[in-house]
């Protein structure tokens, strides 16, 4: 019994993420539903988050309260990576006039753990903690090629992908042939593919033993100067793989330990 | 019994906060002590969190995943004031050199919402997420110094400040004071209480109803040229503050909910 599951904890934390961008603000009975719980479970979680500080309680409704970060923060705070990559990261954001962002696979997802927004304020609202399913995005791609290959095939057989947008891949086999071009060109492209308007380019952060540690990438809006075929070929993706050779580098130099 | 407090919640969430820069990895031991669990205890909480995907278990020892992130991106994503916030503190980064951030108060901590590093390496570690105790530092004290009174008093009565650095005020009635000089000049100087060689100025950020939704900062190195009390004066401050009005205007504009 010593290794046995403590599913108060698990249902617990499902509800800390049952709040997000459409529901930071719930009732009792919101929270009950969208996390499968009776409402007097649900009550009794509400009231121990509230006690604990990660949760507000204010005229019978709930939210967040920004303790909460301070839990991922502690990830954030072992891990050189994102701090190295900044200033290529504003550089190159600089330099195209977009949003950089860098990843790394968690599960089957990508997280950000780096973002440097473009000098705009964006409809899409991403930060550091945001995830989206590997397969559909550009960085997610990059990663999935770096993975030794009995690991990506494991993904792949377990991968069941739903279309996100109309332009989407769903077709392992083509998602497949995606990421080896991925590997064989050192960076990918994927288009509106997880939303429609938006186009990306991402490419690999590789350490000295040349593993994959990571993603950077750049993001268009379609129709944008940057975002035309000729501008990405020939200035988006060199500045872009730069960009990501450079993190490397100094990832090597400062002997950095990827948590 | 239906508001009863899990206790197993908050335990877990203590093994999850265990977790920090000085300790990215631990075996069981080290997480049992850290958590005041007996060994058994603590393993089951592990076990549950490699389940969940928030831990990861490699050759005896214990680490976050980057899934962790995703907990407090909930927080962030329901959040508009960091976004309209980025482009300022940008802006006020780039124009002073230094970094900039932004907070709001959790409870007697302050929580970084946002920050913008300056473009070299700092040896400071701070990140979306950090928190600091709020008496310490200046985004705290313009933090508090926006409070209703009442709930200022109950802050100060509740308070047992203790020095982090020798410069540290823990004195009630002083730090009372600054915080009364912070609301009278709605701009606050913090000199090395947090950390020795680390000097740090903040301005309000306030709503339409004139009440301080955020606190912005510039911290410098003490010995660099711009933590000097000439150019605090005549070119960081009016800067900084100038930065805060503006987030102000873009989220009075924006019709943006803090949360």
């Amino acid at each position: 019994m010593t290794d046995a599951y403590v599913q108060s904890l698990a249902r617990g934390l499902a509800v800390l993420r049952a709040f997000d961008a459409e529901h930071v603000q719930m009732t009792l009975a919101e929270v009950a539903r969208r996390t499968d719980l009776t409402r007097a479970t649900a009550r009794r979680f509400l009231h121990t988050l509230v006690e604990l500080g990660y949760v507000l309680s204010e005229g019978g409704t709930f939210r967040l309260s920004p303790s909460v970060l301070s839990i991922g923060y502690a990830y954030l705070s072992g891990l050189s990576l994102p701090e190295l990559a900044y200033p290529h990261l504003r550089e190159l954001s600089a330099r195209v006039g977009e949003s950089s962002s860098m990843s790394v696979l968690a599960g089957d997802d990508i997280v950000y753990v780096a973002r440097v927004p473009a000098r705009r304020i964006m409809a899409v609202t991403i930060n550091v903690g945001t995830t989206f399913p590997a397969f559909a995005t550009s960085m997610g791609r990059v990663l999935l090629a770096g993975l030794p290959p009995a690991e990506l095939e494991r993904y792949l057989a377990r991968q069941r992908p739903e279309a996100i947008t109309d332009r989407t891949l769903t077709d392992a086999a083509q998602i497949s042939e995606r990421i080896e071009q991925a590997r064989r060109c050192g960076w990918t492209l994927v288009d509106q593919e997880l939303e429609i308007g938006l186009r990306s380019v991402a490419a690999p952060v590789v350490d000295a033993a040349g593993r994959t540690i990571a993603a950077i990438n750049v993001s268009m809006r379609v129709g944008s100067p940057t975002a035309s075929t000729d501008s990405i070929s020939s200035s988006i993706v060199p500045r872009l793989r730069e960009a990501a050779l450079r993190i490397g580098h100094s990832y090597r130099a400062g002997g950095g330990a990827l948590g």
